[in-house]
């Protein structure tokens, strides 16, 4: 069965791998497919990009991993659990590309089983969704994001968007930053108001419309001239990214926690990234910018 | 009593501050001090150079910190405490030169005090040391370093030296790289062995040794010519010392559990820094070489 679920999840990351590599006009799936195992069971493929055409890096990464007891960081916001053998295995996007037009995104689905001694599923739950983080950001591209997210979800559960969005907010919260780290999208966890075959359905179609208004809002961006003091700005904006992602980002936690391959967890930074003490008069004008879009709640 | 403290440790900040304005070659005291307060009590002076002759970026902090109870990471290790008003003062450096040659230098002294209820001094403590973080390790520097530590801390206990400088190997160890963040140095916390007065002239010694000590190494190695491929090789590896200061380092949490203020807490973060998926030969000669040192046990 770890097989067949596999599958599904690996097809997920194909899909996204080949639209990324139409996008960056070379193949680079060949090259950048690393298979990996892990000591304690299981492995992955990682792909990614470096110093491409379209991204700075991105990363698409398959992971199945099982072990003999759950990382403390998937358990959060889980009460009385049995926590056992367990399989956890998921697909995390995360794009970082070269003109500051085209935000970063990141797309992560996952599924959690654990298991019975005799081997059989006694609990299960699903995670996951999708992020936007601007550098200079549109109200349009923005607003497509979210109401492609909603109308995804309502063909599911009508209260999904509303709940998940907001989630969404709450996660990619930076408390010493005192700012969200984008401007959202959906964000799920601990999931199982589905069967689990309607789960998995409702993962596939998650990581399709990421895909989807990904592709459409970089289509629009990704000609678009910008200045070196607008690189500079995503350059050092990029560093809020790296300081969620090590302080606080829960897949990152259970990445290390588990004793995970760190080439792969890490693949999520940015390939280049400053951080400056003082800023000048320019840096300040696109940040006032965009913190205003990232304070905003963008629930459609 | 707290301005009679707080000004031995700002006459720390300043010899520092003299002694890489002469470094530097251009005055920069001036205009990089700034002056901040905290809103639950205390501030501080944060002085930064970026993109100078000598340093990408260097920061030296001094912050003075009253407040009700003490953050946790300020607790680690320290049991049966009964917590409450404290007072936290110190001076934090972090170097990092643009030259390869030169290693990236981190040197800490503070003072943690608690009061009871009529403000009088019920528990006090000492914690500090310095560390160094080459790219392209030369032996003899290492040696220097950890030689001039273990002179000035046998004069003041001969057991200080091998206690302390496998405290920072300990301390400044990466778990998920399996790799410690340099060649060592000196750490040391909860320490209350001396009287107050003699633990400050304690703390006075080490920021003084650190001092003599960097000064020394870098002078002899910041004219050495280097490639494109050692600076890139540097700002790769400084993404360790990035991961480091936020998934584990204890003064970087104390700062945000503090609320603290935010821009000098980070200010300890290199202005540039790579990460790399896949790595070259080059880079990967390189990095076997560091290796090699960093997991050497230099206690002399």
């Amino acid at each position: 069965m770890i097989t067949k679920l596999e599958n599904i999840f690996q097809k997920i990351q194909e899909n996204i791998l080949v639209k990324f590599e139409e996008f960056e006009g070379t193949p680079f799936r060949d090259k950048s497919l690393d298979s990996w195992t892990r000591k304690e069971g299981g492995g992955g493929k990682t792909a990614v990009i470096a110093n491409g055409n379209f991204f700075d890096n991105c990363a698409v990464n398959f992971s199945s991993i099982v072990g003999k007891n759950l990382p403390e960081a998937a358990l959060k916001n889980k009460k009385n659990i049995s926590n056992g053998k367990f399989s956890a295995m998921g697909v995390s996007v995360i794009s970082h590309p070269k003109n500051p037009h085209v935000p970063t995104s990141h797309m992560n689905v996952r599924l959690f089983c654990l298991f019975d001694s005799n081997g059989n599923i006694k609990d299960w739950w699903i995670g996951g969704g999708y992020d936007l983080t601007p550098y200079l950001p549109y109200r349009d591209d923005i607003k497509i994001w979210h109401k492609e997210a909603k109308h995804l979800l309502d063909s599911f559960d009508k209260t999904y968007y509303k709940n998940f969005s907001k989630e969404c907010n709450d996660y990619f919260y930076i408390p010493h930053r005192k700012e969200r780290r984008g401007v959202g999208g959906i964000f799920f966890d601990n999931l199982k108001d589905l069967s689990i075959e309607n789960s998995l359905i409702f993962l596939e179609n998650v990581a399709k419309q990421y895909l989807n208004s990904y592709v459409e809002i970089a289509s629009k961006r990704k000609d678009t001239k910008y200045s070196q003091v607008e690189k500079e700005f995503q350059l050092i904006r990029r560093g809020r990214y790296v300081e969620f992602n090590l302080v606080y980002d829960r897949g990152t936690a259970f990445g290390l926690q588990s004793n995970g391959r760190i080439e792969s967890i890490l693949a999520s930074l940015p390939a280049e990234v400053k951080w400056s003490y003082k800023k000048d008069d320019e840096y300040k004008a696109l940040e006032k910018k965009l913190l205003k879009y990232i304070n905003e709640d963008w629930n459609v």
